[in-house]
């Protein structure tokens, strides 16, 4: 049975003349035993909430997940596609992409995403357990990953977070062949990979990845622990290939018409190329159903629920947008834009949480150790403990940004949770790559940048972003919101968990804003993306473009042009891509054809696209300095009076 | 002595109103041991190349390296600076920005940042010290990290790497006090850390923090080994605050007048804020003094050496452009410009390299385990082995691009060395935090980021930059450059080697391209930024602008519209941020008046300010798909056809 997962592997290889043949070939013993023995899972009912899941964190050897979906029989994952791997518009691409109807949990290929985004999966597992009981949901998360996933800080971070909580359902097997890109791994790396992962509170065990029974007797054993398991798989890359075995010329290229060749012969595989034999594919999809008596008992279980618990259920694993979150937002806004706080965003997104977090009981939270800062944790909120207690509602992520954004996209992956999480804004940077995976998967994820200028004041141009707001816009899919007030805070909270398909990045400020949206409005005036919030008195002759805590600029400065009888108004942009979205004549409307100038504390990268060749733009061109938030403002010419001025230059 | 730096960080952050006393009052005791007894480097000849390198990691306790500044007598930290922390203008920002006149080698704050870029001073210290020998380079690399620095994966990266190398001269002394701002550390963290450190090949001892003999022994014993050390400190922090010690309320804002008061009384520091008795800075400035013997038998021996060695060693610590540089470009290019290959810009620059590197001693390579795909190593250089053999020119980074990043840092900023270093551009992301921190330290980092499109082709959107361009030319003092050929990638390895206070970027293809630039020209016309590549036959109606792999495209459109008549002209755009630095005048000419279409196989960001509002873009507007790169450029409509029509239909 390995041997076709080895076949299959080469022979798509071969046909697309690029891909890594190397990985499935030396993994096919381990993953075989996996599924054959342990997976819980039913081909054909591949979206069952309780699966075991499965991540093949070296997304580089795909050929192993999709022969195993071939094989196991998912009804999408035909010969042909296997055919057509890496081609255009197959089910095949080079590294997998997220898709549970053919087995794949989520996209991999950047090194250290699964095997961290897999401590997600494993800790919703838990907290999914901790709400809807033994019944529901019972499962475990498995992982396939490389010494490059090992070698990545991210998987240090996620890992580091697993051991803390101890996540007993997360099992990893290391395909430990020593070998990369390079060359032998003992280039660049002498870990003791088995110490390092004890030090982290996992128990390790060390096998013979081509002996099936020592294999299964560590699989065993690791379900068993209350710790998260590591199992050292000792492989040899490209097994079965006489020529390329055990080297970096089996990792990531074709082995070649003769090495092929040879290897059938090795293998005593005399079958064509793509072809498995009957026998060994009936055995195969055998091990596809076997699971299936587990689904019917679920499915008994779960109708025998009452109906309430069974949309609760449903609702949650489905990723439905919260029911209570329209109303629960509408009498927020109602509240604030009466009483006009000033508030930073940050204060106000911490006020919008109090009172989310207990409307909606698949609201998870937590920060990268700022929650005080970050205002994340809700009133009464309580922690997930790990270690046996996963009934809270609040994860501390410890001081592991890029950790805590790939532990939240896995969260999101499981379903049955809404993660969002904390950390200053300058972070982003830290998170990126996991930031960019949630928008490549559309998982629904919120991150929560705080302190998102200059204007988190004396700490100073490392901690200051000027580039990240620019930066962030650029990632397709991710929908980048900049609320300028407590009401426009609120909207934009209900922008991200309502958007089932994106991940959403709030970024808040540090200092206070005034408020600006004083006026109750029901309807959620940001989801257009940009709005006019204050129109000219007059004819519009002027407009000034802003975001966030440069809105209050904004607004004394149309308070000063109106005065000298400038008719100006005030777009607040709270979030590009959704304004991107609106027809070209909404998007006129909203910019108005005279003069436009622009006020954002940051880069101006993009802006030119809003306010045109020959409009204005006050804002940052270099990185900050450490001094009080007003000092900075003035020093870098940040001010109303230089909007005026810009303004007025252009009439 | 250490009361003293407690007392001036104390009084510093309450004179603020913000910053973190805790850590400098928690850390004062082993400071005091390390800069008394060990640390070898005179507060009067602050830039003597061979001092001891101290990195404080953890950079939010900032008022300890200041506080050891003034204390030890570095000329430009007066009391007045201290006064001043956190203020505009001072020399005592929140987080401390790199200025080896006041003691501090790099700017800290983002954490994990400061221990991986010391992992690079250390091996910049033992290559150099392979060149150069043990009378000219002979030192030690000091580090104080905290709990979170520990956290981060960046530095798992860099210590894994720093065991692996054997760098015995780096020795990280670690705060141990347990507390982070959440709360106790065990909120979120309870990994073995010395256990962690022991498998990374590192020494480890523990001591108590406050007993400098304990501190004292444990230094001279990590001195002596041969491999890296971890030495935990356990320590409490805000030692000496008697309500407030040993807490996260002691971390990140002022004491308060009564606990200042308080704090006072326990230390017996009668003195008033910012007083320093005259016996106690007497000794402390006699401490400052203490290298200055080997300061004067080190220049002696300098002075001994011959004049070609002496400059061969002041050229390369004092970052000097390398004399070699201009003759060794110029025969590239007047040799390929004739060849007129057709290699992928990957190869161009493997090719640059190759007569880079035997040319210029001081250029040392490397690659994050992509070597055969980032063509950096240059034929016939050898590895970098470490294990106590340094005289390599290539360095075998591991799967580890942020750790590589940050390693590079460090090396810039030791000095005697141009580090450069290759990943995938799409892992970019993963070394953002430190790519940021060299631009903001301003040094000369060369970063080769190739596959740098679509057109990677087959491996997929997990590896296709779309948004990446877009986002590190948003990051100030970045060079991102973009050849379109051969003759282009010299010239900007040319740029990058020549720019002395800024990191550059290099994005490369995968894929092969045409030679564009046939005849040769002793100019860098790169240099501009942007320049007409290639005129229009006629008046010119129409200008494509491109960079990169897209030049071929905009020169076949050019044909195109120039058989029909229309005068077409193409610019190339390597490097935006050079051409922004022109002057207007010089813009418009190269821009030209009239119809402006730009093609780039990426998102349109940034690109409205070139194109002007009514301009066309042939780009990306999302992720890419696995496809060989021929299917992919026809499937996004990036094609020489496509540029045709967005043309005439602005005509």
């Amino acid at each position: 049975m390995a041997n076709a997962i080895r076949v299959l592997a080469m022979d798509a290889v071969e046909a697309a003349k690029s891909g890594h043949p190397g990985m499935p070939m030396g993994m096919a013993d381990v993953a075989t035993v996996l599924f054959t023995r342990f997976m819980t899972f039913d081909a054909a009912t591949p979206r069952w909430h309780d699966r075991d899941r499965f991540v093949l964190s070296a997304g580089h050897g795909s050929m192993l997940i999709y022969a195993l979906a071939h094989l196991l029989g998912y009804e999408r994952m035909t010969i042909d596609q296997i055919k057509r791997f890496r081609q255009l518009h197959s089910l095949t691409p080079g590294h997998p992409e997220v898709d549970p109807s053919i087995g794949v949990e989520m996209t991999t290929g950047p090194l250290g995403q699964g095997i961290s985004t897999a401590v997600g999966m494993a800790l919703a597992e838990r907290i999914t357990n901790a709400r809807f009981g033994d019944d529901l949901v019972n499962h475990f998360t498995y992982v396939i990953a490389s010494d490059g996933d090992l070698m990545e800080g991210v998987s240090h971070e996620a890992c580091s977070l697993a051991g803390h909580l101890q996540l007993g359902r997360l099992i990893v097997l290391w395909d430990d062949n020593r070998i990369s890109i390079d060359g032998p791994t003992t280039l660049s790396f002498t870990d003791d990979t088995q110490a390092r992962f004890r030090a982290y509170g996992w128990d390790v065990q060390a096998v013979d990845g081509h002996d099936p029974e020592a294999v299964a007797a560590a699989i065993e054993a690791a379900r068993a622990t209350h710790t998260p398991s590591l199992i050292a798989c000792r492989t040899i890359i490209g097994k079965g290939a006489p020529n390329k075995a055990n080297s970096h010329n089996a990792h990531g290229a074709p082995l070649g018409a003769d090495e092929v060749a040879a290897t059938r012969s090795v293998l005593g595989w005399p079958h064509e190329a793509f072809v498995v034999p009957d026998e060994v594919l009936a055995a195969w999809r055998a091990a596809g159903r076997r699971g299936a008596d587990a689904v019917a008992a679920w499915t008994k279980r779960f109708e025998a629920l009452d109906g309430h618990a069974r949309k609760a259920f449903a609702d949650a694993m489905d990723k439905a947008v919260p029911g209570a979150l329209p109303e629960l937002i509408d009498a927020f806004k109602r509240k604030v834009s009466a009483e006009k706080p000033s508030w930073a965003t940050r204060v106000a997104s911490g006020n919008v949480l109090d009172v989310l977090v207990p409307g909606i009981p698949e609201l998870i939270g937590g920060s990268a150790d700022l929650t005080p800062s970050n205002n994340t944790k809700a009133k009464n909120s309580a922690d997930v403990q790990g270690r046996g207690s996963f009934a809270g509602r609040y994860v501390r992520y410890g001081v592991r940004e890029h950790g805590m954004a790939a532990t939240m996209n896995g969260m999101a992956l499981h379903g049955g949770v809404i993660p969002y999480g904390g950390t200053f804004m300058q972070f982003a940077d830290y998170c990126r790559p996991s930031i960019r995976l949630a928008a490549l998967m559309k998982q629904r994820v919120v991150f929560v940048m705080t302190h998102d200028s200059i204007g988190l004041g004396e700490d100073g141009p490392t901690h200051q972003p000027v580039e990240h707001l620019a930066a962030l816009r650029a990632i397709p899919n991710l929908l980048v919101m900049r609320p300028a007030d407590a009401v426009e805070t609120a909207e934009c909270w209900q922008i991200a968990l309502e958007r089932r398909d994106a991940p959403s990045l709030l970024a808040l400020t540090r200092q206070n804003v005034p408020t600006v949206r004083t006026e109750h409005r029901a309807e959620n005036l940001s989801a257009k993306g940009a709005y006019v919030l204050a129109e000219a008195d007059g004819e519009r002759r002027v407009t000034l473009l802003s975001t966030g805590s440069e809105i209050g600029l904004a607004m004394e400065a149309r308070a000063t042009l109106q005065a000298e009888g400038i008719g100006t108004a005030v777009v607040s942009m709270p979030c590009w891509a959704l304004f991107e979205a609106q027809t070209a004549a909404e998007q006129e409307a909203v910019l108005g054809t005279g003069v436009r100038v622009a006020v954002e504390a940051a880069v101006r990268l993009g802006w030119d696209r809003w306010i045109g060749p020959k409009g204005g733009f006050v804002g940052m061109t270099g990185f900050g300095e450490s001094a009080p938030y007003q000092d900075l403002y003035r020093h870098f010419g940040i001010t109303a009076d230089a909007v005026v001025a810009a303004a007025k230059e252009r009439l």
